[in-house]
């Protein structure tokens, strides 16, 4: 196998590399050495781990990689681009000097926003353009839950202005880390607990910070399921989130991208309030977004 | 020095002693031995390292303690007694068999309410008791800041409700442990920034969710200075829980207990709100709500 080039999605936590040839990925692999694992010293080996095999000897292979790998805690720092802007552009691309001769890489940047708040994106810029290749023509609003989830407005096949949420982050540090950790299950739903809570912070997203010790005492003083608990809490923190979004899709429909398991509770949030909203898998855009940076 | 009985403030991460003459404390000493480091059968031996040796031989000495020592975690649960209630009642006390026969231990039960929503408290409801020993008759609202805040509303010497935030663990969590870590410094202070951001949150409470990444990407792509962004944080989730309590303190004069330094923020915020904000020491309404315990 011989692959034209190779796509890398190379987060916080995760590498993820698929050997690309003319109808499509031929191999994908993986490894847990994500960024925030590796000093700026140990990304090419740990690269290498995964897609040196792949790599014909005597010529050199194009790759492609973003997400934190450009961070300045990265292997080598992709400066932000500005918006407005395509979400990704060829010319943009930072290449990166490798022992292995065998190697043409280069790092996608990510994108920073100074009006009207300070924001940055990094790997998500490259899921908008996959979902922008998938749905040519596409304007309007992309959501990207996560660990991070953002908030994209798209016109024109340029990014216009975007806006970040730590829901996820918030998520794991409650659910996991804070006293809710004893009254929270690590797994399970409740479907209906789910739409109250996030009905709730939309109607009256001022009394959020009331709610959370909230469920810890029904724990206490009730008889509330840990199950219930945690579909609770996800609904509280979507709940805020989609508050603070208003703007974003109020009277829109919404393309969301992601996991099925991370958009699924958005999704239905969404349409609760009346928000079309279909989903698009991660990878998939990744990959589709990548290849629109390929070299001719 | 014989005292005539002990105090004991024994929280999750600490424990505080204080041996008591007719004049006040004799002696003071303490432990990191919190309840969350001890099983239950270490909780004597980590008592007794505190105060052992101020227990005369051939008699027993009353020991009165409070807080997380109670807890179904804590050596012996006290069950709780629900509100409306004196915060304090010498019949509510949970007595501890001890190994030691000089011990005449007995525990505090917390406070738990089930309307209008779940709540429960535990320590707090002693320091209530002591500031209504300093201040006899207050009629009106306490606010104890902290890892988890209390807001509490008193009446003829009884707590007639009471809500927990979940601001301070909210806080230490956010700035130690989330992505905004790299961008939030672990002093300092601005407390033009902290007024700013209370200031946001209580008028546009609905828009929390969308400030928080903001520290960080304020950091990344502006010049904002850690110290800021760390009043920032501070100010964001004070704010939320402010614009929560709102029903609490809108038209009341406000009884602050606490550290100087937890509770500083809060009368900061409050004045600005036009609220007067008074602050008593959280130790000395320990000390002073156990002596309403004590037996005669």
């Amino acid at each position: 196998m011989t692959p034209d080039w190779i796509a890398v999605d190379w987060g916080t936590t995760h590498l993820r590399a698929y050997a690309m040839g003319p109808d499509g990925v031929l191999a994908e692999g993986g490894s847990p050495k994500g960024m925030s694992a590796l000093a700026p010293g140990d990304f090419e080996a740990a690269l290498l781990e995964v897609i040196g095999d792949w790599l014909p000897a005597g010529q050199m292979t194009e790759v492609l990689a973003c997400g934190m790998v450009g961070a300045r805690q990265g292997w080598v720092e992709a400066p932000y681009r500005a918006v407005p802007c395509a979400p990704v552009a060829r010319d943009g691309l930072c290449r990166v000097a490798t022992q292995d001769a065998r190697l043409d890489l280069r790092i996608v940047p990510g994108l920073c926003q100074t009006r009207p708040a300070a924001d940055v994106m990094r790997g998500e810029e490259v899921q908008i353009a996959g979902a922008l290749a998938v749905r040519p023509g596409f304007d309007g609003v992309i959501c990207l839950p996560g660990t991070h989830s953002k908030w994209v407005q798209v016109s024109a096949g340029e990014v216009v202005s975007f806006q970040t949420f730590m829901t996820g982050e918030l998520f794991a540090l409650l659910s996991a880390q804070s006293v809710l950790r004893h009254s929270i299950a690590a797994t399970g739903w409740d479907a209906e607990a789910f739409a109250a809570a996030v009905s709730e912070t939309l109607s009256r997203p001022e009394r959020l910070a009331a709610r959370l010790f909230g469920l810890r005492a029904a724990g206490l003083v009730g008889d509330q399921a840990p199950e219930t608990a945690r579909a609770r809490l996800s609904g509280l923190l979507i709940g805020a989130e989609l508050a603070a979004a208003r703007p974003y899709w109020l009277g829109q429909a919404v393309l969301l991208v992601g996991s099925e398991a991370t958009c699924a509770p958005y999704a239905a949030a969404l349409t609760a309030q009346a928000v079309p909203a279909e989903t698009l898998p991660a990878g998939a855009c990744t990959i589709a977004g990548l290849s629109k940076l390929r070299g001719t």
